[in-house]
Protein backbone atom coordinates (compact mmCIF):
# COMPACT_ATOMS: atom_id res chain seq x y z
CA UNK A 1 0.00 0.00 0.00
CA UNK A 2 1.33 3.26 -1.10
CA UNK A 3 0.06 5.20 1.64
CA UNK A 4 1.56 5.29 5.05
CA UNK A 5 -0.35 7.30 8.36
CA UNK A 6 2.44 7.06 11.53
CA UNK A 7 0.38 8.91 14.23
CA UNK A 8 -1.36 7.60 17.52
CA UNK A 9 -5.30 7.04 17.80
CA UNK A 10 -6.01 10.15 19.82
CA UNK A 11 -4.23 12.56 18.18
CA UNK A 12 -6.12 15.38 16.66
CA UNK A 13 -3.32 15.98 13.85
CA UNK A 14 -3.33 12.15 12.96
CA UNK A 15 -7.04 12.29 12.88
CA UNK A 16 -7.35 15.30 10.96
CA UNK A 17 -5.06 13.47 8.45
CA UNK A 18 -7.24 10.42 8.78
CA UNK A 19 -10.56 12.50 7.68
CA UNK A 20 -8.82 13.97 4.98
CA UNK A 21 -7.87 10.55 3.34
CA UNK A 22 -11.29 8.63 3.90
CA UNK A 23 -13.29 12.03 2.36
CA UNK A 24 -10.90 10.80 -0.76
CA UNK A 25 -11.81 7.57 -0.09
CA UNK A 26 -8.62 6.01 -0.21
CA UNK A 27 -7.02 2.91 1.49
CA UNK A 28 -3.65 3.74 3.56
CA UNK A 29 -2.00 1.91 6.17
CA UNK A 30 -2.05 3.25 9.52
CA UNK A 31 0.73 2.66 11.58
CA UNK A 32 0.53 3.14 15.52
CA UNK A 33 3.79 4.87 16.80
CA UNK A 34 4.07 3.50 20.07
CA UNK A 35 4.77 6.93 22.50
CA UNK A 36 4.64 4.88 25.46
CA UNK A 37 7.83 3.52 24.51
CA UNK A 38 9.72 6.90 23.07
CA UNK A 39 9.67 5.66 19.26
CA UNK A 40 9.18 9.18 17.71
CA UNK A 41 12.45 10.48 19.79
CA UNK A 42 14.12 7.14 17.71
CA UNK A 43 16.33 7.76 14.40
CA UNK A 44 13.55 5.88 12.24
CA UNK A 45 10.95 8.15 13.30
CA UNK A 46 13.24 10.95 13.20
CA UNK A 47 14.03 10.85 9.92
CA UNK A 48 11.11 11.24 8.52
CA UNK A 49 9.91 13.76 11.27
CA UNK A 50 12.88 15.90 12.69
CA UNK A 51 10.87 17.67 15.21
CA UNK A 52 10.25 13.66 16.82
CA UNK A 53 6.75 14.39 16.62
CA UNK A 54 3.67 12.52 15.52
CA UNK A 55 2.05 12.18 12.96
CA UNK A 56 4.28 11.60 9.94
CA UNK A 57 3.27 10.78 6.40
CA UNK A 58 4.04 8.60 3.02
CA UNK A 59 3.12 8.45 -0.22
CA UNK A 60 5.36 6.33 -2.29
CA UNK A 61 8.88 8.03 -2.20
CA UNK A 62 6.65 11.37 -0.89
CA UNK A 63 7.95 12.11 3.26
CA UNK A 64 5.93 14.62 4.87
CA UNK A 65 5.61 15.85 8.37
CA UNK A 66 3.34 17.87 11.15
CA UNK A 67 4.76 19.40 13.90
CA UNK A 68 3.80 20.72 17.00
CA UNK A 69 3.72 24.70 17.40
CA UNK A 70 6.29 26.17 20.08
CA UNK A 71 2.86 27.54 22.01
CA UNK A 72 1.60 23.74 22.53
CA UNK A 73 4.25 23.42 25.67
CA UNK A 74 2.09 20.63 27.35
CA UNK A 75 1.65 17.86 24.63
CA UNK A 76 5.38 18.80 22.73
CA UNK A 77 5.22 15.24 21.47
CA UNK A 78 2.33 15.56 19.41
CA UNK A 79 1.69 17.62 16.06
CA UNK A 80 -1.22 20.12 16.05
CA UNK A 81 -0.14 21.51 13.00
CA UNK A 82 -1.04 18.44 9.64
CA UNK A 83 -2.44 21.55 6.98
CA UNK A 84 0.60 20.61 4.46
CA UNK A 85 -0.35 16.93 4.57
CA UNK A 86 -4.71 17.50 4.12
CA UNK A 87 -3.66 19.88 1.63
CA UNK A 88 -1.18 17.35 -0.42
CA UNK A 89 -4.36 14.79 0.15
CA UNK A 90 -6.96 17.03 -1.54
CA UNK A 91 -4.30 17.92 -4.60
CA UNK A 92 -2.74 14.84 -5.37
CA UNK A 93 -6.16 13.19 -5.19
CA UNK A 94 -8.54 16.05 -6.88
CA UNK A 95 -9.81 13.69 -8.99
CA UNK A 96 -10.92 11.10 -5.81
CA UNK A 97 -14.03 11.38 -3.36
CA UNK A 98 -15.23 13.96 -2.15
CA UNK A 99 -13.77 17.64 -3.15
CA UNK A 100 -11.70 19.33 -0.22
CA UNK A 101 -10.57 22.37 -2.09
CA UNK A 102 -11.59 24.82 -4.80
CA UNK A 103 -10.09 25.36 -8.34
CA UNK A 104 -10.82 29.18 -8.51
CA UNK A 105 -7.87 30.80 -7.46
CA UNK A 106 -9.96 33.39 -5.75
CA UNK A 107 -12.18 31.30 -3.81
CA UNK A 108 -9.35 29.42 -2.57
CA UNK A 109 -7.86 32.38 -1.06
CA UNK A 110 -10.90 32.73 0.47
CA UNK A 111 -11.17 29.27 1.91
CA UNK A 112 -7.23 29.68 2.73
CA UNK A 113 -7.85 32.23 5.10
CA UNK A 114 -10.29 30.17 7.26
CA UNK A 115 -7.66 27.36 6.99
CA UNK A 116 -5.80 30.02 8.64
CA UNK A 117 -9.01 30.70 11.37
CA UNK A 118 -9.22 27.59 12.29
CA UNK A 119 -5.25 27.08 13.02
CA UNK A 120 -4.68 30.45 14.26
CA UNK A 121 -7.86 30.97 16.55
CA UNK A 122 -10.36 27.74 16.79
CA UNK A 123 -7.68 25.65 17.40
CA UNK A 124 -5.66 26.79 20.01
CA UNK A 125 -8.15 28.38 22.08
CA UNK A 126 -10.37 24.72 21.46
CA UNK A 127 -7.25 22.28 22.02
CA UNK A 128 -6.31 24.24 25.81
CA UNK A 129 -10.14 23.68 26.51
CA UNK A 130 -9.67 19.79 25.40
CA UNK A 131 -6.81 19.75 28.10
CA UNK A 132 -8.61 21.25 30.99
CA UNK A 133 -11.77 19.36 30.09
CA UNK A 134 -10.67 16.36 29.02
CA UNK A 135 -7.46 15.09 29.37
CA UNK A 136 -6.66 16.54 32.64
CA UNK A 137 -9.83 14.63 34.56
CA UNK A 138 -9.05 11.62 32.94
CA UNK A 139 -5.31 12.13 34.19
CA UNK A 140 -6.20 12.81 37.72
CA UNK A 141 -4.74 16.94 37.04
CA UNK A 142 -6.29 19.56 38.57
CA UNK A 143 -8.09 21.94 36.31
CA UNK A 144 -7.30 25.08 35.98
CA UNK A 145 -10.98 27.53 35.90
CA UNK A 146 -8.79 30.61 34.91
CA UNK A 147 -7.13 28.77 32.04
CA UNK A 148 -10.75 27.63 31.36
CA UNK A 149 -12.25 31.28 31.49
CA UNK A 150 -10.00 32.90 29.31
CA UNK A 151 -10.08 30.14 26.46
CA UNK A 152 -14.06 30.43 26.60
CA UNK A 153 -13.99 33.92 26.20
CA UNK A 154 -11.48 33.09 23.00
CA UNK A 155 -13.59 30.55 21.91
CA UNK A 156 -16.55 32.58 22.08
CA UNK A 157 -15.21 35.45 20.07
CA UNK A 158 -14.18 33.02 17.17
CA UNK A 159 -17.96 31.60 17.39
CA UNK A 160 -19.24 34.65 17.26
CA UNK A 161 -17.23 35.43 13.93
CA UNK A 162 -18.07 32.17 12.67
CA UNK A 163 -22.16 32.48 13.21
CA UNK A 164 -21.82 35.40 11.22
CA UNK A 165 -20.20 33.74 8.63
CA UNK A 166 -22.00 30.53 8.53
CA UNK A 167 -25.42 32.49 8.06
CA UNK A 168 -23.79 34.27 4.35
CA UNK A 169 -22.02 30.82 3.74
CA UNK A 170 -23.20 27.22 4.17
CA UNK A 171 -19.74 26.42 4.82
CA UNK A 172 -16.49 28.25 6.61
CA UNK A 173 -14.41 28.01 3.00
CA UNK A 174 -17.54 28.67 0.76
CA UNK A 175 -20.78 27.15 -0.35
CA UNK A 176 -19.42 23.17 -0.16
CA UNK A 177 -17.57 21.34 2.92
CA UNK A 178 -13.84 21.61 2.28
CA UNK A 179 -10.74 21.10 3.98
CA UNK A 180 -11.50 24.32 6.14
CA UNK A 181 -14.39 22.71 7.50
CA UNK A 182 -12.67 19.21 7.91
CA UNK A 183 -9.74 20.75 10.16
CA UNK A 184 -12.40 21.64 12.84
CA UNK A 185 -13.83 18.24 13.41
CA UNK A 186 -11.00 16.79 15.74
CA UNK A 187 -11.52 19.43 18.24
CA UNK A 188 -15.33 20.37 17.90
CA UNK A 189 -15.71 16.27 18.67
CA UNK A 190 -14.11 16.48 21.75
CA UNK A 191 -15.17 19.80 22.50
CA UNK A 192 -19.08 19.27 22.43
CA UNK A 193 -18.77 15.95 24.96
CA UNK A 194 -17.91 19.03 27.71
CA UNK A 195 -19.62 21.74 28.93
CA UNK A 196 -18.49 24.06 26.44
CA UNK A 197 -20.95 22.45 24.18
CA UNK A 198 -23.47 25.33 25.40
CA UNK A 199 -21.15 27.85 23.47
CA UNK A 200 -22.25 26.08 20.38
CA UNK A 201 -25.61 25.30 21.06
CA UNK A 202 -26.21 29.33 21.78
CA UNK A 203 -25.68 29.94 17.91
CA UNK A 204 -27.50 28.46 15.48
CA UNK A 205 -26.14 28.34 12.40
CA UNK A 206 -22.61 26.94 14.36
CA UNK A 207 -24.44 24.70 15.93
CA UNK A 208 -26.44 23.33 12.43
CA UNK A 209 -23.02 23.68 10.41
CA UNK A 210 -20.80 21.46 13.17
CA UNK A 211 -23.94 18.53 13.61
CA UNK A 212 -23.46 18.29 9.64
CA UNK A 213 -20.10 18.16 9.63
CA UNK A 214 -20.08 15.29 12.37
CA UNK A 215 -22.56 13.23 10.00
CA UNK A 216 -20.57 12.95 7.13
CA UNK A 217 -19.95 9.19 6.90
CA UNK A 218 -16.09 9.67 6.05
CA UNK A 219 -15.73 11.08 9.69
CA UNK A 220 -17.88 8.65 11.05
CA UNK A 221 -16.04 5.81 9.21
CA UNK A 222 -12.59 7.40 10.98
CA UNK A 223 -13.92 7.45 14.38
CA UNK A 224 -15.05 4.00 14.70
CA UNK A 225 -12.37 2.28 12.25
CA UNK B 1 -4.69 50.15 -8.90
CA UNK B 2 -6.32 46.44 -8.20
CA UNK B 3 -4.16 45.90 -5.25
CA UNK B 4 -4.47 47.54 -2.15
CA UNK B 5 -2.49 46.42 1.23
CA UNK B 6 -3.81 47.69 4.46
CA UNK B 7 -0.93 47.39 7.28
CA UNK B 8 1.90 48.89 9.63
CA UNK B 9 4.97 49.56 8.40
CA UNK B 10 6.83 47.74 10.85
CA UNK B 11 4.49 44.74 10.83
CA UNK B 12 6.25 41.32 10.42
CA UNK B 13 2.91 40.26 8.45
CA UNK B 14 2.42 43.20 6.31
CA UNK B 15 6.50 43.17 5.16
CA UNK B 16 5.11 39.35 4.22
CA UNK B 17 2.87 40.65 1.68
CA UNK B 18 4.70 43.54 0.66
CA UNK B 19 7.79 41.28 -0.37
CA UNK B 20 5.35 38.83 -2.07
CA UNK B 21 4.41 41.28 -4.49
CA UNK B 22 7.77 42.81 -4.69
CA UNK B 23 8.83 39.56 -6.33
CA UNK B 24 6.19 38.99 -8.25
CA UNK B 25 6.80 42.99 -9.82
CA UNK B 26 3.31 43.84 -8.59
CA UNK B 27 2.25 47.13 -8.32
CA UNK B 28 -0.56 48.02 -5.25
CA UNK B 29 -1.45 50.92 -3.17
CA UNK B 30 -0.25 50.43 0.44
CA UNK B 31 -3.09 52.03 3.02
CA UNK B 32 -1.36 52.96 6.11
CA UNK B 33 -3.11 51.90 8.93
CA UNK B 34 -3.64 54.03 12.02
CA UNK B 35 -3.25 52.02 15.02
CA UNK B 36 -2.95 55.04 17.49
CA UNK B 37 -6.23 56.53 16.12
CA UNK B 38 -7.51 52.43 16.78
CA UNK B 39 -8.70 52.41 12.61
CA UNK B 40 -8.65 48.89 13.00
CA UNK B 41 -11.25 48.87 15.66
CA UNK B 42 -13.59 50.49 13.36
CA UNK B 43 -16.64 49.44 11.21
CA UNK B 44 -14.64 50.14 8.15
CA UNK B 45 -11.60 48.33 8.98
CA UNK B 46 -13.59 45.09 10.77
CA UNK B 47 -15.85 44.59 7.24
CA UNK B 48 -11.94 43.59 6.09
CA UNK B 49 -10.85 41.56 9.20
CA UNK B 50 -13.82 40.52 11.68
CA UNK B 51 -10.55 40.14 14.19
CA UNK B 52 -9.53 43.52 13.72
CA UNK B 53 -5.58 42.80 13.17
CA UNK B 54 -3.39 44.20 10.23
CA UNK B 55 -2.82 43.53 7.65
CA UNK B 56 -6.07 43.08 5.17
CA UNK B 57 -5.61 42.65 1.33
CA UNK B 58 -7.38 43.80 -1.39
CA UNK B 59 -7.46 42.74 -5.28
CA UNK B 60 -10.24 43.92 -6.60
CA UNK B 61 -13.47 42.16 -5.37
CA UNK B 62 -11.64 39.86 -3.37
CA UNK B 63 -10.54 40.68 0.33
CA UNK B 64 -8.45 38.84 2.50
CA UNK B 65 -7.06 39.27 5.83
CA UNK B 66 -4.60 38.18 8.16
CA UNK B 67 -4.73 37.67 11.75
CA UNK B 68 -2.76 37.33 14.98
CA UNK B 69 -2.48 33.98 16.86
CA UNK B 70 -3.61 33.65 20.14
CA UNK B 71 -0.53 32.92 21.20
CA UNK B 72 0.84 36.37 20.69
CA UNK B 73 -0.93 37.97 23.31
CA UNK B 74 1.28 41.29 23.73
CA UNK B 75 0.20 42.08 20.21
CA UNK B 76 -2.89 41.49 19.90
CA UNK B 77 -3.64 44.10 17.12
CA UNK B 78 -1.02 42.91 14.44
CA UNK B 79 -1.45 39.91 12.84
CA UNK B 80 1.32 37.10 12.46
CA UNK B 81 -0.48 35.27 9.80
CA UNK B 82 -0.43 36.19 6.43
CA UNK B 83 0.20 33.19 4.86
CA UNK B 84 -2.93 32.76 3.01
CA UNK B 85 -2.57 36.20 1.57
CA UNK B 86 1.39 35.50 0.00
CA UNK B 87 0.07 32.06 -1.45
CA UNK B 88 -3.20 33.99 -2.83
CA UNK B 89 -0.61 36.26 -4.95
CA UNK B 90 1.54 33.30 -5.74
CA UNK B 91 -0.84 31.38 -7.44
CA UNK B 92 -2.95 34.17 -9.17
CA UNK B 93 0.30 35.79 -10.47
CA UNK B 94 2.32 32.76 -11.14
CA UNK B 95 3.32 34.38 -14.67
CA UNK B 96 4.49 37.37 -13.37
CA UNK B 97 8.12 38.13 -11.49
CA UNK B 98 9.54 35.47 -9.45
CA UNK B 99 8.02 31.99 -9.44
CA UNK B 100 7.72 31.48 -5.29
CA UNK B 101 5.53 27.95 -5.89
CA UNK B 102 6.44 24.56 -7.49
CA UNK B 103 3.85 23.25 -9.82
CA UNK B 104 4.53 19.21 -9.15
CA UNK B 105 2.28 18.43 -6.04
CA UNK B 106 4.68 16.52 -4.77
CA UNK B 107 7.48 19.28 -4.00
CA UNK B 108 4.30 21.62 -3.12
CA UNK B 109 3.82 19.22 -0.39
CA UNK B 110 7.54 19.55 0.73
CA UNK B 111 7.87 23.29 0.40
CA UNK B 112 4.06 23.42 2.42
CA UNK B 113 5.99 21.27 5.18
CA UNK B 114 8.64 24.14 5.68
CA UNK B 115 6.11 26.76 5.58
CA UNK B 116 4.45 25.51 8.17
CA UNK B 117 7.97 25.41 10.16
CA UNK B 118 8.21 28.60 9.77
CA UNK B 119 5.03 29.45 11.09
CA UNK B 120 5.10 27.10 14.16
CA UNK B 121 8.31 27.27 15.26
CA UNK B 122 10.62 29.69 13.53
CA UNK B 123 8.46 32.63 14.17
CA UNK B 124 7.13 32.09 17.69
CA UNK B 125 10.64 31.60 18.74
CA UNK B 126 11.76 34.27 16.65
CA UNK B 127 9.15 36.87 17.44
CA UNK B 128 9.08 36.41 20.90
CA UNK B 129 13.06 37.26 21.06
CA UNK B 130 12.18 39.89 18.38
CA UNK B 131 10.02 41.56 21.23
CA UNK B 132 12.50 41.46 24.21
CA UNK B 133 15.38 41.93 22.45
CA UNK B 134 14.21 44.94 20.31
CA UNK B 135 10.54 45.99 21.12
CA UNK B 136 10.67 46.21 24.85
CA UNK B 137 14.33 48.23 25.02
CA UNK B 138 12.74 50.84 22.24
CA UNK B 139 9.23 51.18 24.42
CA UNK B 140 11.38 50.77 28.18
CA UNK B 141 9.89 47.73 28.92
CA UNK B 142 12.36 45.06 31.21
CA UNK B 143 14.12 42.44 29.37
CA UNK B 144 12.94 38.92 30.70
CA UNK B 145 16.02 36.91 30.01
CA UNK B 146 14.43 33.82 31.14
CA UNK B 147 12.60 34.39 27.99
CA UNK B 148 15.24 35.36 26.09
CA UNK B 149 17.04 32.27 27.34
CA UNK B 150 14.16 29.79 26.40
CA UNK B 151 13.55 31.07 22.98
CA UNK B 152 17.30 31.15 22.33
CA UNK B 153 17.09 27.14 22.69
CA UNK B 154 13.87 26.78 20.81
CA UNK B 155 15.70 28.39 17.86
CA UNK B 156 18.79 26.85 18.01
CA UNK B 157 16.58 23.62 17.82
CA UNK B 158 15.23 25.16 14.61
CA UNK B 159 18.37 26.21 13.21
CA UNK B 160 20.02 22.83 13.94
CA UNK B 161 17.12 21.40 11.46
CA UNK B 162 17.48 24.20 8.84
CA UNK B 163 21.56 23.49 8.91
CA UNK B 164 20.98 20.40 7.89
CA UNK B 165 18.10 20.64 6.04
CA UNK B 166 20.38 23.16 4.11
CA UNK B 167 23.31 21.28 3.57
CA UNK B 168 20.89 18.94 1.49
CA UNK B 169 18.87 21.57 -0.11
CA UNK B 170 19.69 24.85 -1.15
CA UNK B 171 16.61 26.17 -0.35
CA UNK B 172 13.96 25.41 2.78
CA UNK B 173 11.49 24.26 0.04
CA UNK B 174 13.80 22.87 -2.23
CA UNK B 175 15.91 23.92 -5.23
CA UNK B 176 14.66 27.49 -5.51
CA UNK B 177 13.78 30.46 -3.59
CA UNK B 178 9.86 30.13 -2.63
CA UNK B 179 7.52 31.31 0.07
CA UNK B 180 9.21 29.08 2.38
CA UNK B 181 11.93 31.25 2.46
CA UNK B 182 10.46 34.34 2.11
CA UNK B 183 8.36 33.64 5.05
CA UNK B 184 11.43 34.08 7.21
CA UNK B 185 12.74 37.46 6.06
CA UNK B 186 11.19 40.11 8.50
CA UNK B 187 11.92 37.85 11.73
CA UNK B 188 15.68 37.33 9.91
CA UNK B 189 15.86 40.91 9.61
CA UNK B 190 14.58 41.72 12.72
CA UNK B 191 16.91 38.83 14.49
CA UNK B 192 20.23 39.62 12.98
CA UNK B 193 20.20 42.92 14.47
CA UNK B 194 20.24 41.22 18.20
CA UNK B 195 22.88 39.44 19.97
CA UNK B 196 21.40 36.34 18.29
CA UNK B 197 22.69 36.55 15.53
CA UNK B 198 25.40 34.54 16.56
CA UNK B 199 23.31 31.81 16.38
CA UNK B 200 23.35 32.07 12.97
CA UNK B 201 26.48 33.06 12.75
CA UNK B 202 26.94 29.69 13.97
CA UNK B 203 25.88 27.45 11.41
CA UNK B 204 27.62 28.14 8.08
CA UNK B 205 24.25 26.62 5.78
CA UNK B 206 21.98 29.15 7.66
CA UNK B 207 24.28 32.28 7.26
CA UNK B 208 24.78 31.76 4.36
CA UNK B 209 21.20 31.34 3.18
CA UNK B 210 20.00 34.37 5.46
CA UNK B 211 22.60 36.66 3.64
CA UNK B 212 21.53 35.56 0.31
CA UNK B 213 17.52 36.16 1.00
CA UNK B 214 17.95 39.07 2.77
CA UNK B 215 20.00 40.75 -0.41
CA UNK B 216 17.63 39.30 -3.05
CA UNK B 217 16.70 43.00 -5.09
CA UNK B 218 12.50 42.74 -4.24
CA UNK B 219 13.17 42.25 -0.64
CA UNK B 220 15.79 45.30 -0.67
CA UNK B 221 13.18 47.57 -2.67
CA UNK B 222 10.26 46.26 0.44
CA UNK B 223 12.81 47.64 3.04
CA UNK B 224 13.66 50.74 1.48
CA UNK B 225 10.62 52.06 -0.28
Amino acid sequence: MAIKVFGAQLSTATLRVRAALAEKDLDYEFVNVDMAAKEHKKPEFLSRNPFGQVPAFEDGDLKLFGMNPYRCEMISDFAIESRAITQYIAHAYADKGNDLIIKDTKKMAILSVWMEVESQKFEPAGSKLIYQLCLNPMWGLPVDEAVVAENEAKLSEVLDIYEKRLSESKYLGGDGFTLADLHHLPVVKYLLGTKVKKLFDARPHVSAWASEILSRPAWIKTTTS
